[in-house]
C-alpha cells in the first residue's frame, strides 16, 4: 500500500525545512519499508499570489483532498500579501474544509535543548495542547461600519458549536485516558460572557462520562503565568482556538524554542487529509540565510508517519532527533550553535535508526 | 484639600491584602500630609450578593462618582455566584461605566523576588502593559441558539470603536515617549480578520504622529514566547482587553509572581473616579489563610497616590517594598517564605521613608 503525501513548502523558512523535514520521513520510510510517494505543489504561497493574484488554483478542494495527509511549511509574507489574506485563503481553509478539527501540539522539554525557566529539566515538561481548530475565535464572520470616519467600529464574532465543541473536549478527554488522567481547560468564562461559560458547561458536562480524568480550569490569563511558574501542572491541555493558538507558542517558549514544536492538524474521522506542519510560521526576519531550526518540521514528519499507521517510525525520528540534540554537536543558532537548516537536518536522518 | 476614596475589599485574598495596602497608603499620607478620607463598602462581594441578589446596590453609580479614587480588591466566589456574573456586575461595570479605558499595568523585576526565568536579574526586565480596558472582546454581547439540542450554538461579538482604538493608542504613544521611545503592539491579525487588522490599521495612522517612537508589532502567540524568552525587548507593550488581561498576568509570572503586580484602571479626563487594584484576583485556594501577598494591593496603593498627584508619597512607597523585598527576611509562601500578609504588609509600612 502507498501513502500519498501533497508537500506545500510554502513562503519563508517554510521552503527551507519541508527539504530536512522530508530527508528524515523519507530514510524512515526506507528503514521501516514504508511506501511513500509525494507530489510537490507550488500555490499557499507569496510567489504563486505574485503570479495568480490568488493563494490556491480554483480546484484545490479536489486536487488535495484523495491524498492521505498533506504536509506543510509555512505561509506568510506580509511585504507581499497581508497576514489575514494569505492564512485565511490557504491554511486556514485547509483547517476547515478538510475538517482537520483536531489540532494536536505536544510540548516537551528536550535534552540538549537550553530551558529559559530556571530550575527545570527533561522529564518536567511534558504535555499535550490539544487546540479546537475549525470555530470559535477564527470566524471570518464580520465587519466595518462608518468606514473612514469618526465614528468608525470593526466587528468579529465568535462561534462555538455544539458540535465543534464537544468533539474536541470528548477527544482532549480520551488523550487524557491514554496519559494521566488529567485534563486542564483553558477558559474566560469570566470577562467573555456567552461563549467561555458555554465552553465550562460542556467540559463540565462530558467530564461526568469520564469520571476517571480529574479535570482543572484555569482562565487563559492564570494559566499562561502558570505554564512559566508551573509548567508541571500539566498533562492535556484543551483549548478554544485562539486559546489554543497562543498555548501552543507559548508552551514551547517554556521548552526553550518554538523551533522545535510540531502541530498535526487531525480530521480524526479520515475523511479528508490530515496536515502536518511545524508551529512556527514563515519567519521572514530569518528566512534565506539557511539558519532555520528543522526540528518542528521534522517532528511533523514523524507525527505524520505515526497518523498513517507507523508508530514505529515514528518513534525512530523522534529518537534520532532527541539524541541529535542531546549530543549537542550540530545546533542551530536558536539552540546556541553555529549549524546550518541543513547540518541539523542531515545529522537527524543519519542518526534514525531501524530498530 | 481632601481626597476621597471608596474603599471595596471584595472577596477572598481582596479582604485581607486590602487592609495591608490601606496601612501603606495610611502611613505614606501621614509622611507626606497627605489628607485622605476613606469609606469603605461591603458591596461587590459574594457575601453582598447571597444577601441581596445582586453585586451592587440600584444607586451604586451614584454613591461611587463623587469619590475621587476607588481603592479595589478583588471579586469572585464562583462557589456562590458565577464568575461571569460577579465579574460583568461589578468590576466590568466600573471599568466601563467610570470610562477608566486605561489599564496600566507595570511588569518588573524585583530584587529578593525569586525569577523563574533562567539567568534574569533586577533590571532585565521592565516595561508597562497598556491595556484597552472598556471594549474589544470583553463586548457582552451575544447569545444563544437551538439550547439544549445538538444543534446549540453560541456566539459573541467583539467590538472596536475608532475612539476607543485610538485613545488607548495614544494613550501608549505618549507612555512611549516618557520612558524609551519604543512601542510594541500585541495583534493576530493573520487569525482574527475584522477586528485585528482595524487595530494594526489604527496603530501604524497613528504612528506616523510620533515618529520618534520605534512601534514593533507581534501576534500574541509569539508574543507571549517572546515574554518569556526576551523580557528585555520590550518596553511599552499596548495590546486590546483581552490581550492586555493576558500579558498581564503573564508579564509579572515572568518575574516570579503575580501577586506583587498592582493594575491602575485610570479614567484620564477625571470625569470619573478611577480605580486602583492588585492584577491578581480573589483565590478561593488559598483565601481565608493569610498568607496572600499583599505587595500588588500595596503597589496599587502607590499608583493611587501617584495618579492624585502625590509623586514623592507613592515612590516612597515603591521604594519601601523595593527594600524590604531586597532584604528577604519578611516573605510570603509565594516568594518562598513563611511571613503572613499582616506581616509583609507591616514591614512595609514600617519602611516608609519621608524623604
Ligand atoms: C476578573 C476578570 C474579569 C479580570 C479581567 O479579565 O479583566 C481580571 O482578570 C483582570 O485582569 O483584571
Ligand atoms: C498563521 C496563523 C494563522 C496560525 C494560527 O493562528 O492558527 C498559526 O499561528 C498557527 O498556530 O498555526
Amino acid at each position: 500500500m502507498t501513502h500519498t503525501i501533497a508537500v506545500i513548502p510554502g513562503d519563508g523558512i517554510g521552503t527551507e525545512v519541508v527539504p530536512e523535514g522530508l530527508r528524515s520521513v523519507r530514510r524512515a520510510a526506507e528503514l521501516f519499508g514504508i511506501d511513500l510517494s509525494f507530489q510537490e505543489f507550488d500555490f499557499a504561497s507569496a510567489a504563486y499570489w505574485q503570479q495568480h493574484g490568488r493563494m490556491l488554483p480554483e480546484d484545490w478542494f479536489e486536487v488535495l483532498q484523495g491524498f492521505d495527509a498533506i504536509y506543510f511549511g509555512a505561509v506568510g509574507w506580509p511585504d507581499v500579501v497581508p497576514d489575514h489574506v494569505s492564512l485565511w485563503e490557504s491554511l486556514l481553509q485547509f483547517r476547515r474544509r478538510f475538517d482537520q478539527y483536531v489540532n494536536l501540539r505536544p510540548v516537551r522539554l528536550l535534552p540538549g535543548v537550553p530551558a529559559p525557566l530556571a530550575g527545570r529539566a527533561p522529564g518536567d515538561i511534558d504535555f499535550l495542547v490539544v487546540r479546537e481548530n475549525t470555530e470559535g475565535e477564527y470566524s471570518s464572520i464580520g465587519g466595518r461600519i462608518f468606514e473612514g470616519t469618526e465614528r468608525e467600529a470593526v466587528v468579529q464574532e465568535t462561534v462555538m458549536t455544539r458540535t465543534g465543541t464537544d468533539r474536541i473536549v470528548r477527544f482532549a478527554f480520551e488523550q487524557a485516558q491514554r496519559r494521566g488522567n488529567h485534563l486542564t481547560s483553558a477558559t474566560k468564562s469570566n470577562g467573555i460572557s456567552h461563549t467561555m461559560p458555554y465552553w465550562d458547561e460542556r467540559v463540565a458536562a462530558l467530564g461526568a462520562e469520564y469520571p476517571d480524568v480529574r479535570v482543572d480550569k484555569y482562565h487563559i490569563d492564570i494559566l499562561t503565568a502558570n505554564f512559566v511558574l508551573h509548567p508541571d501542572w500539566f498533562d492535556v491541555v484543551v483549548a478554544s482556538n485562539l486559546f489554543g493558538d497562543i498555548l501552543s507558542d507559548l508552551g514551547p517558549a517554556c521548552t526553550g524554542t518554538i523551533g522545535v514544536a510540531p502541530s498535526g492538524n487531525i480530521n480524526p474521522t479520515g475523511a479528508f487529509p490530515s496536515l502536518f506542519e511545524p508551529v512556527h510560521g514563515s519567519a521572514p526576519d530569518i528566512a534565506g540565510r539557511g539558519i532555520a531550526n528543522p526540528i518542528g518540521q521534522i517532528w511533523a514528519g514523524a507525527m505524520m508517519l505515526d497518523h498513517l499507521g507507523h508508530a514505529d517510525a515514528s518513534a525512530a525520528i523522534v529518537d534520532a532527533f532527541e539524541r541529535v540534540l542531546a549530543e549537542g554537536t550540530v545546533r542551530t543558532p536558536d539552540l546556541g550553535g553555529t549549524a546550518t537548516c541543513s547540518d541539523l537536518g542531515q545529522a537527524v536522518a543519519e542518526a534514525i535508526k531501524a530498530s
